[in-house]
């Protein structure tokens, strides 16, 4: 009965299951424990990129706030869809760790950066002592309009930031929703389409507190040990994040969590379209439907007990407005998404 | 077998079995959720502080740069003594939480500090923009030497802080392990001896990776949370602090597990002064021992199988001094010693 | 000849007697001298705020970002128009002195926010932790584009900032040229348009490096004096500044050198209108004229040896385009403006 | 009669006059122009150094605020004697321009470090995350103690410190003082004798407010354009700074200046040693002289209107102490100082 996010369930069985196991053996601290070690190879494996450096984190904003510190100085700018996660919801943690980097937002229909953007923002930033220097193009992957960028997209943007000389991050806080509705590789979605860095998100697709950050030049991650002790991210126990990583990939298992929450959203998407006088603001690629509501379904939903949140019409595409009694809405599933709850959802649509 | 941290074992048992029961359910985000607003209220019940303002971290180091930023603009000055953790174990994460601010270090035997230290130590910052302004008495409790301060100790140095119009935070990685030494109650262990926020340590007690900041006065934290967010130290899944904090507190479980370390560690100090040629460098008043131990004893113990730490030789008593064949060593007992390595432990040394 | 700014010419003939009168005489240091002493109280009883705290620094940059980073937290926003000097032209300086606080740009024609934008933009973040909390909306009087708000936009902006909670900061880089332009007293143009502080500049006026920052509110400028000392702009040597200072107020010489150099830009301007095919984008308010110029007459001008930048189209009205033969170019006057540079100026223009 | 510093006097006249020549004329902005070309040139070749990179601010404390944050991360420790100026009376602005990284004082009679004490205080430091790492080594010459290195004393710092990878800057606030007083050249008393990056004073000599930053691996100051302007430095009618140096430096003017101050220091200590009760705590090397007066020679100096700071003894050498009634006290002469202020102090104190 709640679609408010992805990141406020429990964790899945065998994470917790896996963390049930840590009992009173002794390891070594800092993320020198063998889970850890071995959650940061197989990760590497898992992108085809054995040289990677792979560096363990508790949270999304401190994996993000870490990969743009690792990649700009702090006269830099961060480019990004103006609605990013980094430029929005994290409270300035990239300017924290960066030390005063610049976001800047680059708008674009459907949460979806275009080159075309990309390159009319950095016409703002002249080579000149007075401007901050573009330093680094961050791509979120799925988009925070729930869209997922094709490879190609990817590649594109890509494209654009190299010629400038910007490296690139993904935010990959549902890098697997992502992987899943595309079908392709994590290598696919990451260095072979020029992203330099990964912030792999394991928390929402099930994990409890666990995300990692993934360099393919390992050099751009020298600086990242000193930061995360720094910032307080190095847990002395840190096979509690090495044991969530291991749970979550072995055997595909994140893949699974992922497919179900995007086929949660695939079938909540089809059915709410279904019903005469609602539309999707977006196509939902992934675990987000982003519906515009007659305001009567929004409160008949709501009173019959479901969460969501209100949305921002910042991303709605050109031309696309709200009437006066429609309300955009986020609707969010996960790997707990509770399929008969999707169809009562859409029963208590269709009947308003 | 392993003396080197109570930082490097996995998790007491009840801890392990409430993380296991944070199945699907969906709680707020953010540290709204019920566990970690049940973990708050009991904190603050515990310290016979219903106001105190109480927020939970996943690491030590974030609540104590936390902490010491909400007490000292950036050209502050935080005095603390000069091996204390904040000062050498945290590669300057109070600097980095507090914009850089000055960590001032106040020499004294046995890891404490004395009034006349931080006076002392005070002379240095005149009223002068030129110089850092003090603004914080950081104590640890227990020090990085293993001793606990007396209560009348810290409510000396209290009384030195405040008069010089410094706020007091205490370093409580070891609170657990400070109060069955003392056999004090929270209350008198903090706000009663004057002191105005307490980082209090859950991790090394028997916890995965749980920490809480303790403010007597609310209005020191009212910057905390946006502090938190901003170093990405707010857990989506927050209840993963809470439900580690509740099952160690609840019906004192803490207690009982710091307790078994402190009498570890009473068991191995009593049991090495017993053996010719070893002597304490300071009491063994917790869960900490430093023996300074013959070369060869050092060496056999190694060679046994026993894991620990070299230690530093600046906190000996003046006129105290290593000789060419001794060394200074740590042993840290935990909730997870096992009595009988102790045992060994000494027969190992006495034999040697 | 030089059109370029008014930050390249020298200084005001009084400015440098006053400054060669500073000889071998010993006075206090860092401020404390009687010409900066002095300097403070005249410019207090020109604001008529005797209870104003006024402090002098050598660069806007400076008085801009530490003026900001008294009135903001680290996880504050500054609204200010999206091309203002803060946001684009002082390679982040108010992110470093903030800590990290975030610009946020508001769009609007000829550089002026209006009330709706500054609303609009406030919408962006919301009263939660997630997102950084508005804290100053800082307006430029001049603006960027040259034009010059009336006392009522001002009062009109101040006042959805203030019911927003915000504090008001006023970039008067060119101050002096406004109050020209308007007619109106220092004080008008500042607290009693419910601007709390004020980046008074005193350079491009015809000082050679001296710019004050004014709190109404002297609380507000508690954290100032360690700031400025912190960031190195306490000279040792203060009095360099106070006698700048002096020198330009003393008689309202200031107010005369603004007086010419508006009365050159209001030339230029009407000059540039009278040839066919030349339109200024915006009004020449005070000191800067933006003609939108043929190709071929920006051509002649350059190849008649004069100097001046061309220009982002960034705040041209909507609808307002460029033709493929059209460049917007900056043309600024300054105290050292000849009027017969400006006739030639304009012959070659019309030659053209 | 004024003894206090020599940072609170005027200019010396070829400067005044240098700057009296600021009149109308355009040139370029931000230090670009012709007088801080020609400085930055002037100053290169001085040290024999033609691919030196030169940057000019006004300040001292900028000055090595920002040679520091070019040579140190974040996360890095600055060693420096533990009464240097940036240690303790810039009010933390190495740690702002740094982004917090540690100042780590070395302790040494006389204001100097030597090499024992440098490899002692870099065992605090191991080579661990945990730990901050140590990235620089700041000398001072002259001392805050008004001695000076001998070049092979500096040159067996640097020795130690680029041996334990540090670079090395030199804090020459005084730098003129050391030349004369070693009667030896720039290069000599920088680069050759294993110095990296020098702050070179030419405020307390006999500007106004000018300073300059030289690395001598042009690499070393890549980001520091940057850093000036985001940190308010860069001085729109740059030529302010280029005119102070280029007056200064040309003919050996500084020189001329700083001889006249060490001179009149020579005068002073000679004088004041041969008083029975008055000794000096240390060496008068350069222009600063710091004796331990009776009290009652304090107080008939004061009485007779000299200006002079009393001193903190920690610098005195091991087992010096001063008596009850002693006073140690710093006199600092400067180009200014009339040699008949100082056959009259000497009367004074002589006759008490």
């Amino acid at each position: 009965m709640n679609f408010v996010s992805d990141n406020i369930t429990g964790a899945a069985p065998r994470v917790l299951e896996a963390i049930g196991r840590l009992g009173a053996g002794a390891d070594s601290a800092y993320g020198m424990d063998a889970e850890s070690q071995a959650a940061a190879r197989r990760i590497a494996e898992l992108f085809e990129a054995p040289d990677a450096s792979v560096m363990l984190v508790a949270t999304g904003t401190a994996a993000n706030a870490l990969a743009l510190a690792a990649l700009t100085p702090p006269w830099g700018a961060v480019l990004c869809h103006e609605e990013a996660h980094v430029n929005d919801d994290e409270c300035g943690a990239p300017e924290f760790f960066t030390h005063g980097a610049k976001l800047a937002g680059v708008p674009g229909p459907g949460g979806k950066m275009t080159p075309g953007g990309v390159r009319h923002a950095l016409t703002r930033f002249p080579k000149a002592v007075k401007s901050v220097q573009p330093a680094v193009l961050s791509i979120s992957q799925v988009t925070e309009a729930g869209t997922v960028y094709l490879l190609q997209e990817i590649a594109a943007l890509s494209a654009v930031a190299r010629e400038a000389g910007l490296k690139v991050h993904l935010d990959g806080a549902r890098f697997a929703n992502a992987l899943v509705a595309l079908g392709c590789t994590p290598a696919e979605l990451s260095w072979k389409a020029g992203i330099d860095v990964v912030t792999l998100g394991l928390t929402k697709v099930g994990g409890l507190a666990c995300e990692a950050v993934v360099a393919f030049d390992p050099a751009l991650a020298e600086t990242l040990p000193f930061r995360r002790k720094r910032s307080g991210h190095t847990l002395s126990k840190g096979r509690l994040l090495g044991v969530q990583a291991n749970a979550l990939l072995e055997g595909g298992y994140w893949l699974d969590l992922a497919s179900h929450a995007n086929a949660a959203a695939r079938r909540l998407a089809g059915g709410l379209v279904a019903v005469p006088g609602i539309r999707l603001a977006w196509p939902a690629d992934a675990n987000e439907v982003f519906p515009i509501l007659p305001a009567r379904v929004d409160a008949a939903l709501r009173g019959a007990g479901f969460a969501f949140l209100p949305w921002a019409t910042g991303s709605l595409g050109q031309g696309e407005t709200l009437g006066p009694d429609e309300r955009l809405v986020r609707l969010v599933t996960s790997w707990a998404t509770e399929m008969s709850d999707i169809e009562r959802f859409l029963a208590v649509a269709a009947a308003a």
